[in-house]
């Protein structure tokens, strides 16, 4: 009768984990869930710092060692929030645990990694998931829905901008994300994989491409204080695609954008109409119908109650922020576990994402068009 | 050393119970507070209902009469959730057992009532706060904040509009907020008293009003299904003002505007610049600083580190939603309760804004200007 | 065979000349008119000044006397261009003659004077015709094409706003736009008269006001430079406003709004749908029609060659400006005096509009509610 | 004393002959221009169709033959209106006869043509100019006034999209700008080529691209109703590009994209601030200003006295429309004949502009980044 418990533990707890925390906490709140999420542990290298979070966040505990974490017994989902270099070792212990794997993205930094998790995962039979947010965006999937629905007819073309200004300053210092190895490049794993990520589930698989990555900073003062250090990731990084169903496309993403703060945005041209999405206004879808002379892009603002996820929340025009999309995927996760399928987009489409981020880089590399 | 608690009773549990409940389940996540709010009791008349509330929203207990509720010792705060015809009495009983009192608006439904209130709460020595949640938006608040450092210069022109459409088909049936002696008034008390609140917030106390109330639909089905009934509320109250500053201005709320699901619009303008503020896109802020042949109006996205309550968020860029007004709003209170004073808006603020829409009626009755 | 001629005198050079002369020269290279329109003669009282504008705008002639010109054999239309105060007896010379005449807006500064007009025009059985232009942007013709085929059901509200800022500044001098015996009223006359005609071309007739007039700035610099004199008319002119279908609505008119160039602006809702239409984007019309919950407001570009008057122009996309209307409107006089009919607005929507102004006055005066 | 005249003869009638023979008839109605130009002539290969032009654009004469308008005495600028695969032998023929030649875009439809005309009129040493009429909207000239001003600060990314939609459906039928004799190409050459003018307007000169050319649709209805012919040119024309500055940057031109009309639209980053504009919104320049926590994109209604080309117009608010850009265009060409200096962009610009169009399809052929 009641509904069955599932035990978080969560490793890391610095942005992605105070986005899953909240995530966790909320969801039974404004959803009927197939389980109650109990929040766990969460885990960190700082003892200090990650008690702090255990008590801000809402978990019941935390530990140091994440080794010891994944296997308890009273666990049933590892979520993955730390950066991609340290992705590997958890999600491999995680999954020979038999515990249901949330990771976030990107799955890994480089391709081997993420086919060995996805291998892993699928000899274990675990549910995984990647947490590719904003594909859960009420307007992303609506958009997603309108497509299926055929009210673009066939697709010509996608356009995606992920624009951010954060690191404009040359004085701004060289973070984790500037590091290569740690983050495994810049504004091409970061934001230009958002948009991929969004191209694939949208428009469909990608089977070439023509990259370009530029730093345009090439080296920042280290954190801390003393001295510079070398950039080694890219502030910039667009492509030019070919679709494997004959449409064609742009990605770029930067964080050298003065005044775009968060610009995840796509506009798609079907041969019957045409979508637009803009993440600083995500309550919001354009869409174009081509229906004679009165035609015009409108504004559908995607807080209707037939909207997906949508009912959750609040009535028409009240509308939802950039937490609300974690909190989606949480819900889609644990209905994945309760029917035993790992949603999209999981370890699969953490391993064709990544095959797309590598491709950009080797032709960015051999300054030709590559296949993926 | 460690956070004090306050034991949270919510009488109500539809809605406004809904985003109250929500407010005081997060707010310590993400701000620090100087208590640490504990989901007592929620009360309501239903006992499976509000049983059910309870679990959903996260209250420990549930109760049907709030009368031995708002007395109990373990509670510290009375968060009054009900229709506005039913505060009276729960008000006056809980500032007698001197809990601190958060109520939504309208404080009530007449103004004598609202006296009353007032005068109980002032003789008590209550912290009082009524729950005008739009004055919590970010970018609300830094309209305010802008408007007191001067940037608009003195103020000319108040222009608000509150748009909804839920009721335009005259076969949407007769809810509680369509009878007056459940809600009061129609458009009038539930969101022209909105843009009201926000003109006093911003602009100042307003002396005198010409208005004009309408119900364009006469007679609507009953709900259940048998029959019809009237329709005794406004479906939109419009408004002339003048303010006690000289500036003059506009308000108009209807639920008559297809395609308008939350337009809660104003826009100010004053001697040196205007600014422009849209619910519907409620984290960002319309501001025009006249500077010259190359001014225009800006859109600042509020979701700044700097801007109000933001710190306690996301990334710039990284949106907030409808809900999160109310956090802020049982934030401040918690802050009121420490510092041991009533937050703005409090009862006193119920009264002004409970005289104005009583003077609206008058000057709609009267076809005349009134003074307030 | 050939196109007959039509002899135009203009009577005024200022800015209302100069579109009104861009007009008759561009009209027949863009649209099969039905005459071919010969700009005979430009007057006005300084020779030096109107010997020039008669060079610039194209004209083959200047006068300085109007009374020799609107008798002219070989003049056919009069065309009225000069401040309100002045028009009565050009009109009436002009109609006498026999000529067709084009008034600008207002017809004259106060009602009597306009019924006068009426009269004349109607006893001397000549084409009268008033120019608002903005009844012919395309957007403006395309909504009033909707609102006829029934797109909006039957009309609420109309919000109408016009929005300037040229006089915010306190040292902006005292021109003659500001003094009563020039102009007849201040933005009342001159701006909310445009939201006024609006409302009755696209809404219907106006049944009564409660109107608010406001001065702010009471003294300025006088025009040349020594010395200040009083402002006697108004800065901002507001109305509540019942419509005989029953619709309500507001306008408000004001030169003190900060970035509002020319911000004529209305929204009007039915039972249906809305539209929106904002004069500074004067080539979009926004349309909202309920149609289930993927309903949302859609921006038509109104460069369609089916759209009203775009046929004339360029293809689809490619937009054109404000001095546009002024050539739609010859172009419909011009197809009047063929018809040998007065086209719309005319003298008698001239009146009409008056009577409006003037009880809007009487209402501000009254501090009640005034029927028109 | 007075205004010399300029003989004008038009080689071509149809849109652009419209737009040109606007801009001749109009400029001197608005500006203050060195000379009084005189429209002599208009030439076309069909008589009736011809002598119908003359008349409707208001030229005192038509002609069939090219060859002897162009040395005609009474002649000063040849202006050429025709298809790009006409312009070599008449821009031979008007410069070897010493007149002053306008020139439509593009110079020619490949590089070897462009080089013999400028060759030729540099040799000639007679006045060039190239048609680029989108640099002269006073939104655009702004936009570089903004950038020459270093507003932007040093430049990252440049992101030009010209968007339309009217060859979508397969049923359209091929009409010459579908066939590459003719037209040269297809999307690239008519709209991509004006990103990229604007690009080299306002970013500077192009190293090297990644271009990507597609035809969707690739056999099309014949003209005139009888089977189907093959479509030789791209429907959409994409391209990554590297500045010689160091900037970097993305156009795209498409005719494939539902609901967008004319929708030329570029976004300009840099390390100070931003500037984007949409010509289907051609008043309106939006920037950023990095400027603190209060920053944001504003909208400056580029209507002002004060922006170039403005003063000529209307009061501010007051907007224009597509054709006016020609009208600045011939201002500007006519300046240059009374300075002796070819203004920008010149039959120089054409030859940059056709070798980055050439390049484009070079790389689309080799599948690799290519040199300009």
């Amino acid at each position: 009768m009641s509904t069955p418990k599932l035990g978080i533990a969560m490793i890391g707890y610095q942005f992605m984990g105070r986005t899953h925390s909240n995530a966790w906490r909320q969801v039974a709140h404004f959803f009927d869930t197939p389980f109650e999420p109990i929040l766990k542990v969460v885990c960190g290298r700082s003892e200090t710092e990650v008690a702090a979070a255990a008590k801000k966040f809402g978990f019941m505990e935390h530990a140091t060692r994440w080794q010891e974490v994944v296997t308890r017994d009273d666990i049933d989902v590892v979520d993955v929030c730390t950066p991609g270099d340290s992705h590997l070792p958890i999600v491999l212990a995680a999954v020979a645990a038999g515990k249901s794997v949330l990771c976030e993205k990107p799955l890994a930094n480089e391709l081997g990694e993420a086919l060995q998790m996805l291998d892993a995962a699928r000899k274990a039979g675990v549910i995984h998931m990647l947490c590719h947010n904003y594909r859960r965006a009420p307007a992303v999937q609506l958009a997603k829905r309108m497509i299926d629905e055929g009210i673009l007819g066939h697709i010509h073309h996608y356009r995606g901008t992920y624009l951010q200004d954060w690191i404009v300053d040359p004085e701004f210092p060289r973070v984790w994300r500037l590091e290569k190895a740690r983050a495994g490049s810049g504004a091409l794993g970061d934001i230009t994989s958002h948009s991929l990520d969004l191209a694939r589930f949208l428009v469909g698989e990608i089977s070439e491409v023509s990259g370009l990555l530029e730093t345009f900073v090439k080296e920042r003062p280290l954190e801390g204080g003393h001295g510079r250090g070398p950039v080694d990731v890219d502030d910039a990084a667009l492509a030019l695609l070919r679709f494997e169903n004959g449409a064609i496309g742009t990605v770029e993403g930067t964080r050298f954008a003065p005044g775009r703060k968060n610009h995840n945005r796509f506009e798609i041209n079907g041969s019957k109409g045409s979508l637009a999405f803009d993440l600083e206004r995500m309550n919001e879808l354009e869409v174009y119908e081509e229906n004679g002379s009165e035609s015009g892009f409108r504004t559908i603002l995607a807080t209707d109650p037939s909207h997906p996820f949508v009912s959750g929340w609040w009535p028409p025009g009240h509308v939802i922020g950039y937490e609300h999309t974690f909190i989606h995927t949480v819900l889609d996760f644990m209905r994945g576990i309760e029917a035993g399928q790992s949603p999209r987009p999981n370890f699969e489409d953490g391993v064709r994402n990544q095959r797309l981020l590598d491709t950009i880089e080797r032709s960015h590399a051999s300054r030709r068009w590559e296949k993926v």
